[in-house]
């Protein structure tokens, strides 16, 4: 077996394309460590004495973000939470329950709550009641704009100074990908770590993974014992396949040049930056007069009311 | 046949997948004619009384370049330049004596020259005493570069205050996706209509056809009765195969999503814009100690300079 390229002592397991590297168990954890902390520094996503929220799912992805920023930040400043949709067949409470045991060690609480406690009703009632009335709407569209606004309820209540998510490298350049293909600059704008809130009811939300592949995350929870096969939601063949289609040009793309995701991202990050001052000056959003959230533009309700409204649930 | 959704009277003859039109030819010449006006009044590519030096090639874009532009500005200001590389079983002259009648009915007087009137060498030559000492370089990189420098001889000897190329949105999305993926944003900002010119020796580079897809370029084209089957360059097959990868997903993303493309420069085109102010103040490039063009700063030579010194040719 060859050795490790960067201590040199160790045996090499795991070779990382982007860089051309082979690397040994401790050296790939330690380069992951270092490449989230490079990242939290460089656009200052959390600083010392900040209270973060760190929304977690139980999966792999979430494990990481816990476990590592654990050793970068004061546990006693984070919580995670959970948050279960309610989906039959996408039992999401035992996944919950394990990352909940592993975060208790690491000096981490983690809050679980439901759609069903939150609104009354599962992801799967509202589908289900949204279809009967003949609403098209997609599972994944909803469920997203209900997890934001609790994670963001949450935040506030906790008095959290920025909220976690546990996207990956892959997750953010086929967003910005997305973004850029649907002509949507100011979504590209707003996906910048720096980007300003456009409402002071927005708690920040910081994404300490982006310059994480979904395979290092994967090996790097291997690593660390975390080996449980994650359940797939079965909504997600009813979700729109855009998304599909460009993870699979970017999965190609990365495979025939290394370290394309990383150049997408690095890149748009740099020419979106001098588009940051320009949005520090947009007035704030007006808020939902039903939940009291922040909502578009010229809109009365904010677009979850308006959707709940539609099927019935007041 | 159905009729054509812009006139109402006369028949279809092309669909429009961006647009959802089936337009007549004659809606469909005008479409591309107000497309191309449109792209110049937005980004004031050319003003009234400037003089525009043409790049053209004899093939189908540089056609409608020179058949948009003499509908939209005086034909006595425009002058056509085109430069035979000298590339065996790639007879170029036919294509350019074609062009040249057909720009003299409409006003437009057409330049040739030719890599061996201007360096003293073919393509072929230049390209054969590289390889023969060894040096992997390109045909199509150093064909580029020499014929901007040429085009640039020219624009300034001409006293012209713009030069413009035949460069189409599949083109320029090409160009820019290469950009993002090799993690290039300066390339990026001077992909730009309005990027500002790093050397005053530098004459200002535009592209009229930017919003144009190539097929419509080739529709136009045929329509107006201009039916030659271009030459394809034998060098092609030996030019690095990144853009024809971007080549081929991109199709595959337009097809799915017609009017991707279209996005893809406009989303680009309005992030980069906040860019521009900066790079004004960048100092102005230096000149290369042989050719007197300007180079990369800290070169004491241009890279055609110094590839044609490594190959012999001073």
């Amino acid at each position: 077996m060859p050795l490790c390229d960067v201590c040199g002592v160790r045996e090499a397991e795991v070779y990382q394309p982007h860089t051309g590297r082979k690397l040994c168990r401790q050296c790939f954890i330690n380069d992951i460590l270092r490449r989230v902390e490079d990242e939290i520094k460089r656009y200052r996503l959390i600083e010392p004495g900040d209270k973060v929220l760190l929304a977690v799912s139980g999966g792999k992805d979430s494990f990481v973000l816990l476990d590592t920023l654990s050793q970068l930040h004061d546990p006693s400043k984070l919580i995670g939470l959970s948050i279960v949709e309610g989906v039959e067949g996408y039992n999401r409470r035992e996944d919950v329950e394990r990352l909940r045991k592993y975060a208790a060690q690491r000096g981490v609480e983690v809050v679980v709550t439901s759609f069903k406690e939150f609104i009354g009703y599962s992801l799967d009632e509202i589908i289900a009641k949204a279809w009967k009335k003949g609403l098209k709407v997609s599972p994944c569209t909803f469920c997203g704009a209900l997890r934001r606004r609790i994670i963001n309820t949450y935040a506030r209540m906790l008095r959290a100074d920025k909220t976690a998510t546990a996207h990956t490298l892959d997750d953010e350049a086929q967003t910005a990908v997305m973004n850029v293909l649907r002509g949507d600059p100011d979504r590209l704008v707003r996906q910048h770590p720096r980007a300003p809130r456009l409402s002071d009811k927005f708690v920040q939300r910081v994404k300490p993974l982006r310059r994480i592949y979904e395979w290092e995350a994967a090996m790097y929870a291997y690593f660390k014992g975390f080996r449980f096969q994650e359940a797939e939601c079965p909504y997600i063949n009813l979700s729109p396949t855009l998304r599909a289609r460009i993870r699979e040009h970017l999965m190609s793309i990365e495979a025939e040049n290394p370290g394309s995701l990383l150049r997408i991202l690095d890149t748009i990050d740099r020419i979106v930056e001098a588009n940051l001052e320009e949005y520090r000056k947009l007035p704030p959003l007006p808020l939902c007069e039903k939940c009291g959230e922040p909502t578009a533009p010229g809109r009365r309700l904010c677009k979850t009311c308006e959707l709940l409204e539609k099927i019935g649930i007041t």
